[in-house]
């Protein structure tokens, strides 16, 4: 059996080379006589993967001495709670809408104190993401959440805006696709399981000072200072997931770091957008074109007899996630960080024989 | 390299069949072309490990069927917060104290609402586990919560009470290791990485009715409700970690099962415990008799610069994790389900060759 051209939406695509690592030494970790899932989490061994793991972020993110780095639990899902839980207070937390994860951002803040919606563009099915002077906010708001890339509309934000209150960005589906400014933001937080490692471990970089906002008598689980205090190991964190992450970290910077792979994202997205503009009608993107997302390619077919048949001839050569989610139907194809430019290009040509043919 | 005598408290020893198998197939699983890392968690594919996980579950511990079966993440640690958050309502959360963990749980609780010490045995440095008789609690409580084992001071509950309000357990470090009657608990709750397999989920267990005591407005990932209704997919689950568990569990069931799983972990501890018993006081077990865990074996030396040439003697000869907490001093052996007979019998060897030498 050959390796699939995975374009899962999440869990995704893993680099060939780091499971191949994984695998080599999943029975004897660095001559230490056992699995590295077997290590305490309190051993120089393991501390020196989670140490690895948080000093290769910081490093290929450009993340300033000012911000924390935290590895949690709970998905980015559960940060919808704990952002407001911690750093709303009294204030407002606005929410820019750009698909279903910032609604259900907003579902949960709303639960724990006052919210605005910034920007919606839900009335056009969330094609694209709302221009910079089309976001409102009030210079006293607690904090502005965005969603960077919306994994599910194909959409993602290319600028950033600034001088607004607080940046909360949930960047789950493109974190390490491209550099980042991280100064631009109080937060940034993401899931591992598209561009950072296995599922099982969330990312967060916060402001230090942020910190001050943070009402006392919170659950000791959910109180960001908790995690701080304890470099994330106040209980056992998911160890396996951070080895991942460290591996496929590494593999990042040995790719020559994310300005790097962000070239190589580009090549592979334009190809398929290429692909579909150049399809005379065939194909259609869902989302608008200036608000394209780098990460997941959204497009329709002419109906839903040829899409039946483009997925099912896909799966037959070996393409695996192809199937669009049920809100905007069709295909999705998410070309992660990990998904080689060689796996586009099959997918490429898949989609102009098969237009060919039908 | 051989393979070292993992000692572990947590994360601890896995079977190393499991690790083999895990090894075998981590590259392809299943030849799907793909790791079980990069399974979608919507696939059939992985939905198979997911309800595989649940089912071998149920089959071992002969979970009735108005039990759910959840797999979340956080450990223990999130559950001492959500317990109190679902469960208690207007009504008195009761603590049996028999070390830290249960001291953390009851922390939490005393946040969210009325809490009561049911018994402590603080006094005695948590060296024993009350006695039923020992036990305080009015019949309208809404919980007792006992820890079911105690991996820092190694003593483990050998007989639950009866007849009591709504028991719920933290059974991380003995879960699987004996069978259970599980109608007597309203619920069992456990993180994996102790007798489950690696960090990164955990397992609750929940009679069904009490679902009723659950108040709305709960943020979602905090509700079990919302577990329930998605049989624990409502956001990306910990994949590989399930995965695990699955191996794991199958694992337990070709050893004949948890009866058969109970009878080697008791041969196990014996052989421990005989060594202390027959030292002549040269070992001491913190533990009384009577309280003692077929989990983690406590013991001491007769002064600080034996136990130092212990730790450093036994490190040369490939036992790992014999170190005991800071709480009790001197040394801990976990001896969870993976950890062979033959890992024992070797410790218990070097323990006595130490003590003639000594």
């Amino acid at each position: 059996m050959e390796r699939s051209y995975i374009f899962n939406a999440g869990p995704s695509a893993l680099p060939l080379e780091v499971l191949q690592k994984a695998q080599n030494e999943l029975v004897n970790f660095e001559n230490t006589g056992m699995s590295v899932m077997e290590l305490s989490h309190r051993s120089p061994a393991y501390d020196k993967v989670h140490q690895k793991a948080k000093s290769l972020l910081r490093e290929l993110l450009s993340i300033p001495e000012n911000y924390e780095v935290l590895f949690l639990q709970g998905g980015a899902s559960l940060q919808f709670t704990m952002i407001p839980m911690n750093l709303l207070g009294e204030g407002v937390g606005n929410y820019v809408l750009t698909g279903s994860w910032s609604d259900k951002a907003l579902k949960e803040a709303k639960k724990i104190g006052d919210t605005a919606v910034s920007a919606s563009t839900k009335e056009t099915n969330y094609d694209r993401i709302p221009t910079l002077s089309e976001l409102k906010h009030n210079e006293n708001d607690a904090y502005l959440h965005v969603t960077s890339n919306n994994t599910i509309f194909g959409t993602q934000w290319h600028e950033f805006p600034k001088n607004v209150p607080t940046l909360i960005a949930d960047m789950s589906s493109d974190i390490l696709s491209r550099p980042l400014n991280v100064s631009d933001f109080g937060m940034i937080y993401a899931g591992a399981q598209k561009n950072l490692g296995p599922s099982g471990v969330t990312v967060v970089i916060m402001r230090k000072d942020l910190v001050e906002r943070i009402p006392d008598n919170l659950a000791t689980m959910l109180d960001y200072r908790t995690h701080i205090k304890s470099d994330s190991l106040f209980n056992t964190p998911p160890t396996f997931a951070i080895y991942m992450l460290s591996l496929v970290l590494e593999w990042v910077k040995e790719k020559g770091g994310v300005a790097e792979v962000e070239a190589i994202n580009k090549e592979k997205a334009n190809l398929l957008y290429d692909t579909i503009d150049n399809s005379g009608g065939f194909y259609k993107g869902h989302a608008q074109k200036d608000s394209r997302s780098l990460m997941n390619v959204t497009f329709t077919l002419p109906n839903e007899e040829l899409t039946k048949q483009f997925l099912s001839q896909a799966k037959e050569k070996g393409f695996v996630g192809l199937n669009g989610h049920r809100s905007v139907g069709g295909c999705r194809a998410s070309i992660y960080n990990a998904v080689p430019l060689e796996a586009v290009k099959a997918l490429s040509e898949f989609m102009q024989s098969f237009q060919e043919k039908a």
